[in-house]
Parts: structure tokens; C-alpha cells; sequence
């Protein structure tokens, strides 16, 4: 893959090319290739049909195992050293209040997230999942008092220009610059390189994400601010009401940011940006790109929008109980996995379904056929006698 | 504890008695102890709301962490040795054609658990649960050809007296003798005290036996066959219509089977009895019972009216695709975790769910505190200014 070297804050307008697959910043032009194989189809649905089961038993389990061997290309997928990354990023417009928890709880969770002490740490622990961190743009220096150059483990730093303290308040500016967002998007890719395996699922933090991924539903979906806007972190009904106004308001502000990268830096923020630059890598790559609830999703939403392609290398873990969620599904057409009232976010979700992904691909690889085990199949005689 | 010796065919009534825990299974009188506990579940509360998360975010994955601390006593709960157990057993009914499948296919897919390539065998093995098949009457020799006391590994064969070929026909007399139910109960209870482990999960197999399990809800729960009738393994419309007829030709039949111990004996099978057996045994046990789908409900159904306490132990992996499981979830005022539209029975549902109920307890063992973590909580600060 060739790259431009980074460019100035002045302007990065990268054209990425690969193969086929480009994505032009300049212009929002995302070519992705389309993966859909009609005779890996058939040939995945063979062995599924094949299995020692009834047809389709295994119920929406059977979709998933086509989707990755769709994604893997192959009838006896395995998927490979998965890695939960937890974008991470603070929000200028959480001056207005919009959430019930205070912004200092983003840095205080991405600690406790590399002490391993939140859900997300010990879930992806539990199911052998690897979990990164990327500051993308969080109010706090993580490697303060450390040498110049020194890392942390399980943290990569990776803030666009100016970005050290989250995004502008977007109701008195766009939440970030098209410099800013290129380089986020530009910091996903380069992330995603990074990483071994061939699974991405997608975890973030951002005390006030829930507003911005609210506005991108509301702007990319034609939707209405009110049933895309819910209560966040435990917002109760005036508080909702509250942060509805505050959200049309900056919708109004930013009434010219339709296309899906100019609402991208208008509603921000950092972590989703970014989030959205790994997708694209992911997509091109055709890892199996694993989606947790609202905020994860909003970022699909905005790849969606530039190149519906995307969608053929999405799994969608669960549906949240943030409302909302179940309208960007709808939105993009799609079903989810689990469907448990979660409304954590962190990847939390996307970590309690791996095991069913896990699962759709011991079926394809380990499950007996009915002639291997010499089992009968269905016959007519069954037939209930008139 | 202490049970009689095992009685004679002619009437096996032993009177299980075990601290405050007896089942007289002449009288069909189940004693379980209430094990609800306020101060345990105060505490379990308590120590859900005070992780690093906003109240109540993990939705239903917290209900199931509480249950399990209050089946297992603890607030930092230790799921051990889970043990699959797959029930299987022959129907005499399905000589009047209620299934897709030949009857053959109960023992050759017990030969498929045994040789690993059946669904519940790859998925128990994908999540370190132990397998063991019991022939509770499978029309089928499985220790043929082997010296006599020979056993073979991952199946234990506990057959009623007389119960060698299945089930009779219930379209003709009663399933199985009282006798025969009797033991079949004892044989449950037995296996379940043999197994290590602090966690059950109910599989099962016998071609016909969703007609057992339809006529089990229909008779316990009050409802119309009709309502209670599926496809099974996978009937098309018209079968299920004639499926249906025979089954209310059956109910009709057996009119005065209304108690819980009748309707089991009259409707069969030998899998479902052995598995009600099971249960009893493991919610004494204080083990948490994971219910798989249609026909593992069925026993929780005759468990349930027997003692309702039954339903303290029991966590309910999914709800099934087989038209009827709904109305038993609803009969029995339950939710279950996953809606994949599975309808393979075997327990393949009750493995899928098993790391949902491992993310449950590794919540309550592992995730930090907002104390202990240094994160900030919900401020009133926070709400939006008016």
C-alpha cells in the first residue's frame, strides 16, 4: 500500500490507494472492493446444508457463518489473534452539559481500562481478545512524567494536531478542522496496519460521544434529533429534553455539513474519526470488523455513507439499549447479534458476541457432515400418513 | 442423602429426602428450599452499581450476575466444571409420522456426540463444558459387541426397565408406565449426583420428542395444541397440521393425565423424565441449571409445576424458532438471553449462551470499582444549565 508522506495541519488530503481499493479525502471518494463471491456463497451454504442438522437450525448463527467466510473467503474460517481497540477522545460541547458524568471520567477511564479493571478489559481477557487504547484526542497528557519517547503498553497516543484537549465545543464551532478529522482518519488507517489478526472489533470511550454520534444519525439518516437522542450514561427525561435542544441547536449551527466527512468534523469527535479511518483500513484489509452499539455503529454510519461496501465486512454485535441504536440499524439495514439492553459502550457488546463468531466458525470447520457421520436425512416418508 | 434402594418395576415410589429438599414422587409433593436472600441480593446490588460503569449499563447480562450469585451464594461467583448433559430417548409416537426425521437419526446422532462432530459436541468443546450423552431410552444398542460392564467414554446408558426401544406409542396407552417414570426421575437424579462441577446445562435428543414437549405445555400450561405445535426438525405446513391433529387426538386420550407426574408419564419421554429427575437434583444442589431450548423448557415446565422454586436455579439460554417455546418462556414468566432463532435442540443453544453467563460472573469477580479505580461518578453538575 503506498500512502503520502503526512502532510502539514496545513492540509492532509491523502489519496489512498490499494489495488482497487482508494479512498480519496479530498473529495470523500471511498472505492471499496465488492467482496460478495456468489459461488463462495453457494459453496458456504453447502457446507452449512451438509451439516448434521436440520436446515437452518442454527438460526441466525448460519448468517454469520457466511458473512465470514464471505469476509475470510474461505468455507472453514478461522479467525485470528482478534484485537478490541478503544478509541478515545473528549468533547468541547459537554460545556453545555449534555452528559451525566463529568469529562474527566474519559482519562479516568482509559486508566482504568490499561489497569484492567473495566468491563471491556475483563471481557476481551476472558475471550483471548487483545485490547489497545488510542488516545485519539482525550483532555489529559497519558505520558506525563515519563521520558521523551517512552510508551505505555496497551496505549498508543495518536492525537491530531491541536487535538490535545477533545474537540472544539460544536456548538460554537465545527468540532474539529478538515485537517484535524484528515488526520484522524489518517491515524485509524496507520493504526490498523499495526495490528496482527484478521478480526477489528470496536470499542470507545468519550463522555459526550453519545451527542455527537446522535447528530451524525440525525444529519446522515434524515433523521429527527428527538428519536435519535436518549439518555447516554443515565441522563434522566429532562435532562434528555435538555440535550435534544442543545443537539438541534448545533444542528442548526452546522446546516451545511450534509456531506458524510463535513459532518464528520462538524459533530466530531476525535475517537469516531479516527474510528472511521479504521474501519476503512480494516474493510480493505477484509478483516471481520466486529461493531459494539451506538457510537461504534455511528462510525459505520459515516463509512456507509462514502461506501456501502463497508457493510459486507460488518458484524453487528449487539443492539444497544441507547435509543437511537435501533434506528441506525434500520438505518443501515441491519441486524444485530445479542440484544441484551447493554448501553456501555467501551466494547463491551462487540467482546460479549465474539464467542458467537468464535462459535459460527467451529460450525463451519468442526461440525460433522450427515455423510461423514453417517447420519439419515430427511426423508418423505416422514410424512405424516393422510 | 439418603434415598431407598431402588424399588421394583411394580412400583418404585422413593421418598428422596435431603435436609429441607424431599420429593415424594408418589404424591409427586417437591419440597425446595426458597433460597432467595434479601441481604445476598442487596449486597450482589450493591456490588454491580459500585463497578466502573453507568447503573444498570450492562443490562440483562446484570440480572444474570445476580442470579447467579444468589444460586451460588457469593458475590464474586466461580462458575466450575460446567457439565452438558444431552438426554436422549425413542418415541413410539413417531410410528404415526410427527416428524421429519426418521427415529434412527436419535441413535446415530448419539453416535455423532460421541464421536465429536455434532453441534453441542463442537460448541461444548469451544467453551470447556463436559459432554456426556445419556441413553435414557434410545431404540438402540450402544454397548453392543462389547464385553459385559464395558462402558464407553462420554455416555452413560440408564434405561427404565422395559423402556429398551423408546417410549410406547402414546396415540395408543400411556408413554411409559408410572413405574418406568419413576425410575427415569431416579436415573436423573442419580447422573446429576455423580457430576463435578456447580453448573448444569440440559441438552437432549429423540426424534418426536417436540410432540411430547407440545403436549406437555398444552396439558401443564392450558393452551390449545395448536398454539403449542411446530415444525420440529422441519415440517412443512401441511405436516404440522396433521401433527397437530394427532397430538390433540393424544391430549383427548389421556384426558385424566392433569397432574404434573401423569402428563410426564402419558406424553413421555424417557428423556424428558430423566432430565426432570436431573433438575430436581442439581436445584437441590443448588447448581445453576442452564435450560437449552423447546424440550428442555418442557422439564423445567413439569419441574415448575411441581415446585416453582425450580426456577431459582434455572438461567434460560435462548428462545427457540420452534413455535411454542415463546408461550413457555411466557408460562413460565421467564426471559431468555439469546433470540438467534435456533431450533437444533441438543443443547446447542445452552452452549452458545455459556459465555454470557462466564462475562456475568467475571463482571462481578473482575471489574474495578469506582473507588478502587479513581473514577469520578454521576455529578448533578452534570445536567444540562437551564
Amino acid at each position: 500500500m503506498n500512502t503520502s508522506p503526512a502532510h502539514a495541519a496545513s492540509g492532509l488530503h491523502a489519496q489512498v490507494t490499494d489495488t482497487q481499493d482508494a479512498w480519496n479525502l479530498a473529495t470523500g471518494r471511498m472505492t471499496l472492493a465488492d467482496i460478495a463471491d456468489p459461488a463462495l456463497t453457494q459453496a458456504l451454504q453447502d457446507t452449512l446444508n451438509h451439516k448434521t442438522k436440520p436446515l437452518g437450525s442454527l438460526g441466525r448463527l448460519e448468517d454469520v457463518a457466511l458473512k465470514i467466510g464471505q469476509i475470510l473467503g474461505s468455507t472453514a474460517p478461522v479467525l485470528e489473534q482478534p484485537q478490541m481497540v478503544v478509541f478515545a477522545g473528549d468533547h468541547g460541547l459537554t460545556a453545555r452539559g449534555i452528559s451525566a458524568f463529568p469529562s474527566d471520567v474519559t482519562w479516568q477511564m482509559v486508566e482504568n481500562f490499561l489497569a484492567g479493571g473495566a468491563a471491556v478489559s475483563v471481557l476481551s481477557k476472558q475471550n483471548g481478545i487483545a485490547l489497545t487504547v488510542v488516545d485519539c484526542g482525550v483532555n489529559h497528557d497519558f505520558l506525563a512524567g515519563l521520558p521523551a519517547g517512552a510508551t505505555r503498553p496497551g496505549l498508543q497516543v495518536r492525537k491530531a494536531s491541536g487535538a490535545e484537549r477533545g474537540t472544539a465545543d460544536s456548538s460554537a464551532q465545527p468540532a474539529m478542522t478538515t485537517s484535524q478529522r484528515d488526520q484522524a482518519l489518517q491515524h485509524g488507517m496507520e493504526l490498523v496496519k499495526g495490528l496482527p489478526g484478521n478480526a477489528l472489533l470496536l470499542g470507545e470511550m468519550g463522555i459526550g460521544n453519545t451527542s455527537a454520534a446522535s447528530m451524525l444519525l440525525a444529519r446522515l439518516g434524515g433523521l429527527d434529533i428527538a428519536v435519535c437522542t436518549g439518555a447516554g450514561t443515565g441522563l434522566d427525561a429532562p435532562a434528555v429534553q435538555r440535550k435534544t435542544e442543545v443537539l438541534r441547536e448545533v444542528l442548526a449551527l452546522h446546516a451545511e455539513a450534509t456531506a458524510p466527512l463535513d459532518a464528520l468534523a462538524a459533530f466530531g469527535g476525535f475517537e469516531i474519526a479516527t474510528m472511521v479511518g479504521a474501519v476503512f483500513q480494516a474493510a480493505r484489509e477484509r478483516r471481520v470488523i466486529v461493531v459494539d452499539g451506538f457510537i461504534a455503529t455511528s462510525a459505520i454510519v459515516v463509512a456507509h455513507a462514502l461506501q456501502p461496501h463497508v457493510l459486507q465486512r460488518c458484524v453487528f454485535a449487539h443492539r444497544s439499549g441507547e435509543r437511537g441504536h435501533e434506528f441506525m440499524l434500520q438505518h443501515l439495514g441491519v441486524q444485530a447479534l445479542l440484544d441484551l439492553g447493554l448501553r456501555l459502550g467501551e466494547g463491551s457488546g462487540a467482546a460479549l458476541a465474539w464467542p458467537l463468531l468464535e462459535a459460527a466458525c467451529v460450525v463451519m470447520r468442526d461440525m460433522a457432515s450427515f455423510a461423514s457421520a453417517g447420519v439419515s436425512t430427511q426423508t418423505d416418508e416422514a410424512h405424516v400418513p393422510g
